[in-house]
């Protein structure tokens, strides 16, 4: 449940990112399910240029990367799976319940996180293309389709799957986060509620302090604002 | 291994899809799974109008769903790795190598999918947009990159494990079949023979197999070629 240099368990996680990225970086989710499940752990930092050889950790030289003795894994969904086989508070060993939740990880980053990520990289590395403004309202209507389907099935429950948070409202509620800093969660109240509900956790709150500490130790020279 | 109506599972499919996505549509990747394992199932048909309260089983309202007695479970890779823990032909028991499968299925959906499936919409729903056109060499560029970061983690390996074929390939191949159909593997030899591989398990050829002989069942009058 903190941060500790001589931890087993590592997380690799970028040093410093811009201002539009810092607090959505996926080691986030790593960081918030380790200290759901009061699990120490140490960080290994990386800068923008990336160390000799780490497409052989991470094939799309992306963050995080996760190590515990043998185990050495990427893709934070799979990372919160082995986290959550540690801790049943956040993945429950009843069969059914466990691979609800499980596929809950699922439908957020391949059925949820497209459509809202798109528009990173729209307003980001796209955003001097001709074709990528008049591309947005068609790319946010899909996106505003697909979170309006979220907010229907969790109607008024808790968490997805009622009264006990798992892995898969971890994981919704960092895709939520992408949405909402675009303002795509503004016409689904109770769904805007079930993200503040994951953000209020004491755990998400130490993770996210924890990652933009960093951000701020490593500020480049003359960004500081 | 086959199709059978008094099987415990039961794997809900669209009746008929138009050509673009015939061979594609996502029960073939649990059809396979379950040839793998050598797992009877029934088949339960819906049409394009999805049936009453069917958002209630699948929030998205697409395919595939599953169920076996009180399991009830949507997205793809969910049900993979259920069918994973019945059989270790698809999912490895030992702690590093069952999560490094589990870790390429969220690969597959989250980390290449999305680059490969915005074809599908531009080159379909989207086509009549004007910024649809011009946006596609970006968005191909995207696309490109990272089956080149597949393909450079695959070199001379098999399967993306080393020998041994998990969920994890069964995925990776099914999203790879999709960028494939757009040409997107023709500068990458290797990840296109890696496919290839795939397509030609016969569990794979069975499962395609049933997949398309149920749209030919259900092909509507005057659509036939």
């Amino acid at each position: 449940m903190a941060i500790n240099p001589n931890a087993e368990i590592e997380v690799t996680a970028f040093s410093w990112v811009p201002q539009p990225a810092q607090g959505l970086v996926k080691d986030l989710r790593v960081r918030w399910a380790l200290e759901e499940a009061g699990l120490d752990y140490r960080v290994r930092l990386i800068g923008m240029e990336r160390p000799a050889g780490y497409a052989k950790e991470q094939p799309f030289c992306q963050v995080p990367c996760f190590r515990e003795g043998a185990v050495q894994l990427f893709e934070s969904g799979a990372i919160l799976q082995y986290i959550g086989e540690k801790s049943d508070k956040l993945l429950p060993r009843e069969t059914q319940a466990k691979f609800r939740a499980i596929q809950w990880t699922y439908a957020a980053v391949n059925s949820v996180e497209p459509f809202v990520q798109i528009r990173v990289l729209l307003e980001g590395f796209w955003a001097d293309q001709d074709w990528a403004k008049p591309s947005m309202p068609t790319f946010d209507q899909y996106a505003r389709l697909r979170l309006g389907q979220v907010a229907e099935w969790l109607g008024d429950r808790e968490w997805l799957e009622g009264d006990r948070f798992t892995i898969g409202d971890l994981m919704m509620i960092s895709v939520l986060r992408i949405g909402d800093r675009r303002g795509l969660l503004d016409n689904t109240p109770k769904l805007l509620a079930y993200m503040k509900r994951g953000e209020a956790r004491p755990a998400f709150q130490r993770a996210l302090e924890d990652q933009l500490a960093t951000f701020r130790q490593h500020e480049p020279q003359g960004e500081a604002a």
